[in-house]
Parts: C-alpha cells; structure tokens; sequence
C-alpha cells in the first residue's frame, strides 16, 4: 500500500553520502521515497514508480537533511554574544542565568516557539537538544518540536553541583523529576520526539545522580547525551572530582551512562586520550564535533579526521549557543576551517577534513544515531533538502554537483532552501 | 554651503571604533554628515543642524561602511569551489585559467558587471581589488565600480614569471601595458576610482619588472599592493627565486616597491619574521589580514593581535576567492576564529582577538588606508551602513549596542543592511 502523503518523486541534480570519502552524484536523477522511506536515486525512473507524483526541482540541488548531534534550545537567546569568554566564565555569566528563566513556563513557551520556527526552517531534519533542568518547560519544548514536523531527542537537563544556588537541582530532585519527565514523556505519545538522558556534564553531576539516571536509562529504554572533554579547565576540574577516573569518558562508564547496551551522544571530544577513544569505540558512542563552538569558546579543534579512520561514531552540531548559528551549512564550513588550522598549527599528522568527510558528518555520520538516516540511498528514511542556488550567481556553467553543492555550503543560507521533507512529508516548499 | 546630496542626520543606535579596544557606542544618537563629512554623534542634536533632513533608524544600528583590503574581483566566478587546496595547485587550477578568460571583453563586463553588483549590496564601502593582466578589462572594472559609488583601489595585475603561458607577460609587455593603462585611468577622470601598482607577488614577478612598476609608481604617483608570505611553499620559493634577500618583505624593498614615500597594501603576513615587521612598521605598510582565505588555503593564521599591539598598519579582507565570501561580517567572525584557535593550538603568548579589535581591523583599521574612512568620529568621510536586526529574533530586550552588533555580525547577513551610504550619499535605502 502506498500513502500517498509520505510518497514522491524528486526530479534533479542529487548528492548524498555513501561514506566519508564517497560523495554520490547525479546530474539529473529521480529521488524516489514510498511510504516516508527511499527507493533509491535512479538516472531514469523505473516503470513501477511511474505513479508517483513527481516534484520537478531540476536547477535546484537535491541533499539530505542534515542532522544536528547537539543543541542547546534555550541558548538560542543569547547566540551570537558573549564571545570573548571561555567555557565556565561563559556558563556562569550566559548560559546559567538564561536556562534559569524557563523555571517560568509562559517564558519558555514563547522562546521556545522562536527556536522551533527558526529550526524548523533550518537544514536540519534532525536534532539531540538540550532543554533545561525544568520538567515542564521541556515538556513543552517536546510538544512544539512534534508540531514542527523535526525529528529529535530532547533531554531534561540534570545537574547536582558546581552550578549556581538560582539553578542547580538536589540529586533526589532532579532523579524524581526525570523520572515523572519520562513517564509523561511516554505518555504524551509523540512520534517523532524523544527523550533522552541528560546530565549536564561529569562537573555538574554527583555519581550518585549519574547511578541514577544510567537506571532511568534502562527502565525506560532510552539513549544518553552529555559533554565530554570540551576544555582543558573543565577536565583538570573532572580530574579532581573524579579521582578515582582513568580519564574523563570513565566518569560516565563507572556511572553506568556510557554502556554497550544503551545509545549514548557524547559532545566535543576535542581533547580525548587513546584510553578515552577506546571507551568510545567499545561502546559505540557517537561523537558530536562542535566545531564553532569549540572556537569560539578557545576550547581547540577536535582530529576528527582522525575519528573518521578509527571507525569511531562521529557526527556533527551547531552546540548553539556555544556555537553561534542553528545552520548546519555554517558548521560543515567549521569543521574545515577548524580542521585545516589544527592541521598547519598543531599537528601535521592528522590531515584536514575533505568536503566530502565534512558533508558525511553533517548527514550519513550523525544521522546514524537515529537509525538509517542522513543518506538518500535505499532504505533510508526519505529526509532531504531542495538547495536554491539562485541567490549565489556566477558566470560558470561547467561546475559538477559536488562542486555546486561545496558553493552552496560556503555561500548560501538557511534561508536558501527552497523545500524540505522528513520521512517523505513537506515541512515546508517555496 | 550645505549641499543637501551628501547631508543628513542619522537618527539610532550608533557604534564605531576609536581604536582597537575602544568601541564607541549609543543607544540613541544623531550622527550628522555635512557634505560627505562627519560632524559626530551627538546624544542630542545640536541646533546648527536642525535644517538637516533626518532618517530615523531607531530599532536598527549605525555603523561605518567595512572595508576591504583585499579581493580579487575576477576570482568571484569560482569563489566556494577547490576548497581542498593549497595555494600554489590551486591558483593552477582555478585562478589562472579563470583569470585568462578576461581577455575576452565581452566575458570581462558580464562578469565584473556581476562582482560589482554583489559588492554594492554587501557591506562593503571601500576595497583595494586585483583585477587581471588585462588592460582594458581592467578599465572595465573601473568603470563600474565608478557607476557603483564605491570607493576602491583597482590594480592591473602584473606577472612575468611561474605562470602559464597562456597567462604570462613579457616583462616588457607588462610595463608598457602598465603605463598605458594609468594613463587612461588619469584620462578617464573616475572619482571614486583609483589606480594602484599590483605585481602579484615575488615569485610571479622578475626585479625587473618590480623595478619598472617602482618607477611607474613614482610617474604616476599611485599606491602599491602585493601578496606577501602567506603559505610556507611560496616563502621557500622566494628564497630559491631571490637569493640576496633578507626576507620576503625585502625582495619588495630591493625593487622600491616598498618605500618611506609611497603608501602600500602587503597581503597576508601569516609567516613574518621580526625583521619582515620591522621593514613593515618603517615603511608605513598596510597589512591586509585575510583570515579565511588563509584557513581555506591552509596556510595558517597571523598573529594579528601583536600587530595591532607593535602599531603596525593593520585592516581587514576577504581575499575572494581564496576566501569564498565578499562579506565583511564573515571576515570579522573568521578573524576571531583564527586568532582563537592560533592561541589555543600554536602560540598562547599571543591572545584572541577581541570582537572589539576585529571590528576596529574592518573599520578605522583598513579604513586609514583611505585617509579619514572607517569610523564616525568627526572628521571622517561619512561612511555608513544601517543593520536590520528583525530576521535574528531573541526574547532578550536587555542587550546592550556592542552586544546588537556581536550578534549582528556573527548572525546577520550582507542582505540584511537596510542602508548604504559612502561619504554621505546613499548606495541604497531599503
């Protein structure tokens, strides 16, 4: 049976990722999605699609959607300011005091509402989002993110030290409101929003509070997310916390967050050691590389070249507000940047990441963490994005797909997308 | 007299530079241009300049116009494509052959019709330009940046050597094509549109041929600009090219390029040494910092934050198309970027550039190349743009003007300026 809501045919110029190194093109193909999931991308369309209605973007470019491993929604009000700090000075004076304000739940709503209009028509399909330590903000924050059409894990935030007496929550308290989160979570029935384990970070986090969240991970059966070894400060202050740690991802194994049997997201790893790379790998934890974020806040440059050759689960975000922009087309431009300057600075075994490897991280290598998803190849979830080059001129007519779309990620804007779908279903079209 | 073409009052929130760590800012203030000329900000407007017709731009920002102490305006064709090179294989493969076609008139007024176009709407007001070998495509150039009501320094690029053949000059060819083209420049009478010597850099360049571009100078009484030590291969090859130099910077010296008497622009200065600076710092010259393009190139990243401390000449550019954007706020993000990461990763000794000091590099810093450009103090020619803030919404009503700008500048987009004015006249006025 074929729904006719979530089935379609895109007809144009295509690109999408098979693997780092792979960037699949087609001139002029056809996309096809039944039931919310792709067929394939075929140079002429098979007599059993025929059917189907056909979307004509020929001029225009055809992607996947990009998927954005970590963001921070209620950071989303101070982005763009306060760029002369490092990480804890920067919590202290921005991120604490905003998050703090969604104790209110008619402010939350309202600037909520603003980061799901601005995602919503973003080049992000998916998204692992922090909320804040409040339940029923969150709560909210879930109900209008299964409105926007997005596909997301959103965590309550947890935290039971080393943040301000306005905003820090007692271990019991933050584990009985996780658990009554994850229970109404449930209960609410979203399809498209889920829930996730979140405790802020080793710093902010008793052991005592991480024991208990790693069972509310079991119990309901859901995935954890936290940050790990963003900033030298932070993992000297993790060493003194955790004496008893081989290195910081440790925290979170003893814990029981980190855990064969459980998806996990750890953001940054800009500065972890072979033993942390090893714990990440046996787990199959993915990595979320923030590169503007990681500038911005002098934290350094995370090899994720380098994690693309161990094999290791890497993805990409934007880590708004630490990173500045929701566009995941501002990010895949960081991760080269980024890239090529720890390269030439710093160490000159660990090669800058190709376009190719950058655009897979935004697609096919974060969109892993919620299934098969981040591709057009056959069998995956049918998310794409319709790239309008138009406002980008130039006199050339002999650019190949992979270099229209290296121009469209370096010069164009969110603002550019001329149509985008989740599982086959229109958030908007221009 | 008061002529009413190029005098008015600006009525709104104000921001400029003083110096590098002194931005000037008003919440609600008049900035009053007579005759193309500053008067200053007033908090309350003098009475002398009540006659003065007034433009209230209350809820958007004042700022001066950017400038641009480096692009290549034939390069815009294929900025945001090749971005896996290094300098030398991809001026090979993209920027000489690009360059050829502008033999071709025809091709040269379709392209640069289109560069022009871009830079009118984008926030720049004044640049300094390489065009190509090309005479009269250059004059072509001229012609319509003139129509354009910009500011700018347009140079014929000269090269007699390391390029191909299908490019190259003859030493000779390229002086006499030289001379010619300043004589029609003069002859052409364009205002706001100035001719300036451009060997592209030493290792395109015989001493002869700089030679003969140091008399032309001297002749014509015109400005230079160069490329200089920007990646480590093309530094290793003006030692082989140039034996009996101290540094890079000396080659320039040897030939009178470089002198007490006659203003320049260097590009780059990623890799000078101390005795390079001290040639710079004597000689009065402009470095035009170009962090993207050399994050794009890999080439590094300059320690920006000493040169501004050591008083030296300093301002701001995009380099299209070694960087891929013509924006200036790109160019102010890219500057703290790379001055981040250079500290995190290469030399802690020299700190981040502030916002401050990268917005004081693309203003008064650039602007002095000028004269009096780039800030609003009196005095200064009036410059100025008008930001609309209205696509970056945020709940905050808290901010202050230096943090609208920030925000501004890592978020808003060349399309967002909502007026454009240089010395007082309007470019556009949305």
């Amino acid at each position: 049976m074929i729904n006719t809501e979530n089935s379609l045919i895109l007809h144009g110029p295509v690109a999408y990722s098979r693997g780092p190194d792979e960037l699949i093109t087609f001139e002029d193909a056809y996309a096809v999605c039944v039931n919310g999931v792709s067929e394939g991308v075929f140079e002429s369309l098979p007599e059993e699609y025929r059917g189907l209605p056909v979307e004509d973007v020929r001029g225009k470019l055809i992607i996947p959607g990009l998927v954005d491993l970590h963001i921070h929604a209620p950071q989303y009000q101070f982005r763009g300011i306060g760029m002369d700090m490092e990480l804890l000075p920067w919590l202290a004076s921005y991120a604490f005091p905003e998050e703090a304000r969604y104790a209110d739940i008619d402010y939350a709503a309202a600037a909520y509402a603003m980061f799901v209009k601005e995602l919503r028509h973003s080049a992000t399909t998916r998204a692992c989002v922090f909320a804040t330590a409040h339940k029923a903000a969150t709560l909210k924050l879930m109900e209008l993110l299964e409105e926007s059409g997005l596909v997301t894990f959103v965590g309550k935030v947890c935290m039971d030290r080393n943040v301000p007496d306005y905003y820090v929550e007692s271990t019991e308290g933050s584990l009985s409101a996780t658990g009554e989160w994850l229970s109404e979570a449930e209960k609410a029935g979203f399809l498209n929003t889920h829930p996730i384990i979140t405790p802020r970070f080793t710093p902010a986090c008793t052991r005592e509070l991480m024991r208990g969240l790693a069972e509310l991970s079991r119990e309901y059966a859901v995935p954890v997310q936290s940050h790990l070894s963003e900033n030298l400060s932070e993992i000297e202050l993790v060493k003194e916390l955790e004496p008893d740690t081989s290195c910081y991802a440790d925290s979170y194994v003893r814990a029981g967050l980190i855990r064969k049997d459980c998806p996990s997201v750890m953001v940054h790893c800009v500065w972890s050691g072979e033993e942390e790379l090893s714990i990440l790998k046996e787990n199959g934890v993915f990595i979320a590389h923030s590169p503007e974020s990681n500038i911005n806040l002098c934290s350094g440059a995370a090899p994720v070249k380098k994690y693309l050759e161990a094999g290791l689960n890497t993805g990409l975000a934007t880590d708004v507000a630490g990173g500045s922009s929701t566009s995941m087309f501002s990010a895949i431009r960081n991760a080269v940047f980024a890239s090529k300057l720890r390269f030439r600075l710093y160490d000159g075994s660990v090669k800058p990441l190709t376009f190719s490897e950058a655009f897979y991280l935004a697609t096919k290598g974060g969109g892993a963490f919620f299934g098969k998803a981040g591709s057009l190849e056959k069998g995956y979830m049918f998310d794409a994005l319709i790239l309008d080059e138009s406002r980008i001129p130039t006199m050339r007519t002999d650019m190949n797909i992979a270099e229209r779309l290296e121009r469209f990620v370096y010069l164009g804007h969110d603002n550019d997308i001329a149509g985008k779908l989740v599982c086959g279903k229109k958030l908007f079209w221009k």
